[in-house]
């Protein structure tokens, strides 16, 4: 079958409009307005919610449309968010085309794997590659990522997924034979150890060039609390330029463009409040493979109330990540720990940050718990990687933070990031209280993480939960157990509200 | 645990702003418009995306936050979409207020579903409710819809999502024993029976109040082909008037409150390409119980490309949907037909109403495959509703076209649903020929489908595709198959260009 006039079967005709800053700030989302009765509308069919395919020279982006039905701009006019206009890299007086975005055929393979079969490599490349691209609406990505939790991704898969991952974003290469990493599965409050492992074993001469996430459905991620002691956007040149001054740096990932889709998952993953064994292992390893990392330690606390419950799942989790990892030749160790309350005092970025400065410091009063963490991750680094004897690590990192050597580099890293800073204080307070007098005897991690979100961790920087008491300790009925701090006396409001209807945030026991 | 101060336990502090249209069309999805310098969205920590709560008297909606950096809105005031607007049905001059939404707590349940396990009643129930109220965004949408498709529903579960999508809206009740209902399991394009099949059922005396759907996932939904005939928008006061008038109606479901949450997921589905048994059963019958009926012909077309592909497929859907209509008290039957190639010449709303027209009005030249399926469709509702002998069925309905009482019947419907109307025609043409002289021996329903949809329909309703040939008809080389029909020339262009790059769309074999 073919089209009776082969001129009419080329690209559908490009259509060109001035280009207007709207000054509308719809964050990661690309939007174009166009008026209602404009040409182009009219011509290509376009209607409110359509996806638009926009170009500005090389540069192209899929926005979605909004249509103006009054006189807020002009007929050949195109107002853009500043999303869109800052990834078209537009200047005053520029103008775009607009046509219809090609097919997404990539979308029949999440289908595909909807449907109950497996996907290839090639498959998964396909799909994460138009992820990347920005042709994936919430509605397509929210899909993959449900598809890959509801019938779990088998190993195979995860490999796959991985790879893919990997391809589609840079790759950063090091100088040196040893390139350590640590991830925390997250969902245990406070559990913020990389940056203190990062200079203890940086001052014992490995080279750890640590790139941190956001937080996806917890209070805060490292780069969020690091974000409030020194700048983390660092590019690529930065990282490098950190790392081989001082043998590691603490950065947001998503700067780099290290595994790049992972950034987009988690946007979503974080609005679904889900993240399955076979996204996180090809999350977490697809950023440690684009960072170069050679030995990974792998940090999954257990609890009733962490992300992971039981022994048995650490285990078949540990089994997953290992087993991946080995197949991209990383050598990856695992220390289970105690996920049975959080770890420091504080949740939230910047009451994380202040736990992280008193254990660098040495302070009298710095969070034992957090301390031994660290020493205990950093040992494993520093065994893995050859640095000290079997055995010898975990003393060895509790000298470099006894003697300071640790605070001096952690100190010498956020220079060199971009200078130290001071972490904000909240402006907004108040103490929670026990009803009764007794023994603290459950935390509930997910009622606390959530209590912090409440309060508006993570996008408030100083917001979040400031814990007074840990397990076994005695309290007195009006105790302060904890207190929210916030930015913004709605959220406080808010969280109080949360906290005045969810008992059994922190439990309290017989004596 | 108890707040330090019962007073701030109290919901969170609502906020005024002056509300301003601002002539935005965004379709279904409601935004606001804020200063980011505006008091509100520094005190509640608003930022752009998040969803925030407006409300007007008793009204409420759910708003995506968009913040405004330049002048375009003063510090005090709340911009609306058009659909914000009508749904808190404001005013000029009208006042707001704003807050955040009370938590999403529905969701866990969603999640518990991606995480394996069967879902209650009571837990579609409170899903569904959210959904019906706005709650749940684009993200949360495609969420609930691929777990319930990666993992299908089994029967208990499509039961209770049945009767949840029923609960949360209206119930249409009749003063009639038999209402007849049908329902065509979609994919075969131009399969538009129901305007054929309501005039000759009611013209014989049965109750036929049809509501149907817009299109899904094809070029054209019921809804959207009577359309171009008659308004279809009809309310619930309509809807009875037309059917008391007329013994049977031909009407958009959307328009009354039936099953409303289905209206919601459909367009997700529609994004998605998705529409899986499950969902498929609840969403038929929600709306057929919601609708008042009590005997129901289902037809499910078989064919290598249509929806359903195999006769054991077939089945498995049929035992389902009449399992689940039984246990709402609902006889149902189930009619299977070739599905090898489209019914009709048309596939667009236009092109399928013409051969709608032309079957009614006995048009010599009238799709005979048309005609005999609603022959065979209207013969089993007669039977069902026990208005014809068994056997006696398609003898009375095509009494009924041939002497013209069907079409007789159908203007008069027409007229009561507010005045009966010519199709559109499209406004740019373009035949498809054959590429060499053979024989027609496939139809590609999916690709045939796809082509109407890159013309335009069904939302252009002149748009499609007009089939010239049928299964087994001579063809000589450049002889035209179909002509695409558009109502620009974008989309001309588009769909000719997927026609040269996709070759069988209709496939020519051996002489």
């Amino acid at each position: 079958m073919n089209a009776a006039n082969p001129a009419v079967t080329s690209p559908v005709g490009t259509h060109h409009l001035r280009a207007r800053r709207l000054g509308v700030d719809t964050q990661y989302e690309a939007v174009v307005f166009m008026h209602k009765e404009c040409p182009v509308c009219r011509s290509e069919g376009f209607t409110a919610h359509n996806r638009i395919l926009l170009r500005a020279g090389e540069r192209r982006v899929i926005a979605t449309l909004y249509q103006i039905t009054g006189d807020l701009i002009a007929h050949d006019e195109a107002a853009l968010s500043e999303s869109a206009w800052q990834r078209l890299g537009l200047r005053d007086g520029g103008t775009i085309t607009v046509t219809h975005p090609e097919p997404l055929e990539s979308l029949s393979r999440v289908r595909s794997r909807i449907y109950g079969n497996e996907l290839s490599e090639a498959e998964f490349r396909a799909i994460v590659t138009d992820i990347v691209d920005g042709k994936y609406s919430d509605i397509h990505l929210s899909s993959f990522i449900t598809a890959a939790a509801t019938r779990p991704l088998d190993q195979k898969e995860v490999l796959a997924l991985t790879k893919a991952m990997v391809d589609v974003g840079d790759r950063l290469s090091w100088n040196a034979d040893v390139v350590v990493d640590k991830h925390s599965v997250g969902g245990l409050p406070g559990n913020r150890t990389t940056p203190i492992i990062v200079p203890i074993v940086a001052a014992l001469g490995l080279t750890m060039p640590k790139t941190s996430s956001r937080a996806i459905t917890s209070p805060a991620g490292t780069a969020d609390t690091m974000e409030t002691m020194a700048p983390v956007d660092l590019d690529t040149a930065d990282i490098h330029r950190v790392v081989e001054q001082e043998g590691g740096c603490i950065a947001w990932g998503g700067a780099v463009k290290l595994s790049p889709a992972d950034d987009i998952l988690i946007r979503i993953e974080r609005a679904l409040d889900i993240d399955t064994e076979g996204q996180m292992i090809a999350s977490v390893l697809s950023k440690k493979i684009a960072a170069g990392s050679t030995h990974l330690v792998l940090d999954i606390p257990v609890g009733p109330t962490a992300k992971v419950r039981s022994a048995e799942s650490a285990e078949a989790l540990s089994a997953g990540l290992i087993a991946v990892a080995n197949a991209f030749g990383i050598r990856a160790s695992v220390s289970i720990g105690d996920g049975f309350q959080p770890i420091g005092r504080g949740i939230g970025p910047a009451l994380e940050a202040n736990d992280v400065l008193a254990v660098l410091q040495g302070a009298p009063d710095a969070p034992r718990d957090l301390r031994e963490r660290a020493i205990t991750l950093a040992g494993v680094l520093l065994e893995l990687g050859e640095q000290a004897a079997n055995g010898q690590g975990q003393a060895m990192a509790a000298q470099a933070l006894d003697d300071g050597r640790a605070w001096t580099k952690f100190q010498r890293i956020c220079e060199a990031q971009g200078g130290m800073r001071r972490p904000p204080k909240s402006t907004h307070r108040r103490p929670l209280m026990a009803e009764r007098a007794g023994r603290v005897d459950t935390f509930d991690n997910r009622k606390i993480a959530k209590l912090a979100k409440l309060a508006g961790a993570p996008d408030d920087k100083a917001a979040g939960v400031e814990l007074h008491v840990k397990l076994g300790d005695p309290v007195s009925s009006g105790q302060p157990l904890c207190t929210v701090h916030a930015e913004a006396p709605g959220e406080l409001a808010y969280a109080l509200d949360y906290a005045s209807t969810n008992p059994g945030i922190i439990g309290i026991g017989e004596r």
